[in-house]
């Protein structure tokens, strides 16, 4: 037990709450959302319920420092809250806790501040500064190393590197937000030229995503020991990805009009402690491989920097949708084929003295595990369209199609602790303009 | 002549406007401000004097649309007035120019609301959403891809795609803001595994800035004729560069911590009005070049989408500026070696669905020339350190070293017109940590 608000038997007034797969007690994620036509606002998920953290201060449910976090967590966008660090966010999970137990005494008056999630927009949590795509899943990297550079699949700076790159923050959107498929330029094989038009090798990328809390000045990097008071949170994250505008645009660059006409993230921000139950030792590294750098080599990191968290791809296609039939599990993986740690991939962001803001959001890239069962993008379920996944609805699928709908999930479990979700992560393709 | 605010032969009653390098009436960019311990506002370059946009519009200076723009213009960020456009934009135009014309009725009035540019301090005109850095200098794309990849140095893509990718907002700086000397890895060609120390191979690059106007709606691409209005203005760009970092780590994702430790932008948004006398036709593509694919193609941007534009790189190290010698000038180079227009870019930019916002900075990437002294990064200068540079000082540059600074200036001049200027990009180098 790492302290009473992970207590199992703890069950939760909200009746939705116990046994929630995503949101029971344990859980308490905060988010932004608009209750009706409401103005936006913080809020904390209860099963199927919200708590509006602004009225619920309102009532003064919250005094000392949960009242510094809840009151910096009750406006449109949680900057404000992810830069007040651990402390606060802390006293805030522990007094949610009781509010929200059965035999609160309180519960009258937190129940006055509940809404139905379904009746609740939910809004990005945060206003994004700068989003930062990393590339730690070792099993992805290979695998797509091998059909981008089938001579030289994992290039020699990958076990020595974080890899990471610049993403685009005004394109990501919160769960729910359609994307139209975008069109640009690709060049087939054997084309003389390239054309331009829609993408045909629409795809999405698995990723957990880092909120990031209080953050560094420029010119001071963060250590590794000091790395993880640096994390405001997590969410999935989809990276969605057009392969053929990717292929002919990414030398010398990188990827650019591939990646950044939209990503999705769940609306919810997962905190360390929620996670906390879930934490693992980092994964042996394999016979061979360097050790770490001095600056990206901590004991506590390797001891308990990695998460274990099933990842699950599920697809929803038209003929699915209607045949009746539920979505199609596409890959199940999990968090802990990842390379390099959080803490890692921040240490290393900011070694230079590059600056981490409050609400910045970091994406692991794509989490696949070793088969192709647990492949976190359909270029490599499919091995670049060349072995279709076939459908209970009797539909192929190379790449997605219009009208297709692809849903990420997480979740934590480990005997002994309430498991927990981080809520769905999904969005349906529109037809390219 | 374009209209009478580009009489060359219109003076101003600030002195030192008269013949200013930059600042003549003529010109008239926008600036964020702070006088002596004041608060940050928005301002107008004249001469060595700063015109104090709030408070002009609360003397009643202003009326209409030129209010309106004054008004977008007057707090501690230029992203409001960005995204006016055009219109608002003009209208100020006029007014300032006849303001602060030789004869303004309103120069008393005006005048109390000058403020010394000496006494003041610039800061970044605009939040910056995002920033994206293209790759149009198209002799620095194959000098340097000379260096890195000797066998393939201008890729296939090239004379396709106007190849960008995404940087770091954060850690984008006004002119006058040293820069520190990043850390990181790095692997010698004779090394077995990479080291972490500070850069070796400190550069800077010579760039344009866009400052975005109004943008564009996720998943609503900027068609090329729409593209000149949503340019907001120009600046001055040196992305900063450690070039041992980035060899090392910008394969398949690009560069990262090679570049996003800073890059430092000159303070004041030169307008596309501003600048219109020194627009010219796009540069002949040469012979086998293949022409642009139709969605990058526009008659009016053929005619007149690129920019005849002086760019200068100085450099001033310890050695020159003890002994009181002048700055070294490294290189002079044009705006006009881009391969691809703003309009080309920004089009390209949005053409995935891809969203622009007011304020989102976008850079060409380094514009050098064909020969040795018109080389944009010392990189090239140098070819990569093998031949240095020897100052009057009888020191040598093969990269930058701590203690030197590197000014950029942009200068537009053209017989019939009073040359204009950008003022200083400069930032001197603070040794690693």
């Amino acid at each position: 037990m790492l302290d009473h608000t992970h207590d199992p038997k703890r069950q939760s007034f909200v009746p939705s709450a116990n046994g929630h797969p995503d949101f029971p007690l344990q859980n308490l994620p905060l988010g932004v959302f608009s209750p009706g036509d409401g103005a936006p606002r913080g809020g904390v998920a209860i099963g199927d319920r919200i708590l509006d953290l602004p009225a619920a201060l309102a009532t003064g449910l919250f005094t000392g420092e949960a009242a510094k976090a809840a009151e910096a967590a009750s406006g449109a966008a949680l900057n404000g809250f992810l830069a007040t660090g651990a402390g606060p966010r802390q006293a805030l999970r522990l007094r949610l806790s009781d509010l929200l137990a059965q035999g609160s005494p309180d519960q009258d008056k937190v129940e006055k501040c509940l809404h139905d999630a379904a009746d609740c927009t939910m809004h990005l949590p945060a206003r994004i500064g700068d989003y930062t795509d990393f590339y730690v899943g070792i099993h992805h990297a290979t695998n797509v190393g091998k059909q981008f550079r089938p001579d030289n699949p994992l290039l020699p700076n990958y076990k020595y590197v974080p890899i990471g790159y610049h993403g685009r923050a005004s394109s990501i959107r919160p769960s729910g937000v359609p994307v139209r498929r975008p069109r640009g330029q690709a060049k087939p094989a054997d084309a003389a030229a390239p054309g331009f038009g829609p993408s045909q090798r629409l795809d999405y990328e698995l990723e957990l995503g880092v909120w990031v809390g209080p953050g560094n000045d420029l010119g001071e990097p963060i250590r590794i020991d000091e790395a993880p008071s640096h994390v405001g949170g997590y969410c999935l994250l989809n990276d969605w990805s057009a392969r053929d505008i990717q292929a002919w645009e990414y030398q010398p660059l990188g990827p650019f009009l591939a990646k950044n006409f939209a990503s999705t993230v769940s609306a919810w921000i997962v905190t360390p402690e929620a996670l906390a139950p879930f934490r693992i030792a980092q994964p042996q590294r394999p016979d061979g491989d360097p050790a770490p750098l001095p600056y990206l080599t901590d004991e506590a990191d390797r001891k308990e920097g990695a998460f274990d968290l099933e990842l699950e791809v599920l697809l929803l296609t038209p003929g699915l949708r209607e045949k009746g039939l539920a979505p199609h599990r596409l890959a199940v993986s999990n968090a802990r084929h990842m390379y390099w740690t959080v803490a890692q991939m921040i240490t290393h962001h900011t070694s230079n003295g590059c600056n981490l803001q409050p609400g910045d959001l970091i994406g692991t890239g794509t989490i696949s595990g070793p088969d192709r069962e647990s492949c976190g993008s359909i270029l490599e379920t499919t091995l670049g369209g060349k072995n279709p996944v076939v459908l209970a609805s009797g539909e192929e699928r190379r790449f997605l199609e219009d009208g297709d709908e692809v849903i990420l999930r997480a979740r934590g479990r480990r005997e002994g602790y309430a498991p927990i979700g981080f809520g769905e992560c999904r969005a349906v393709i529109l037809p390219a303009l």
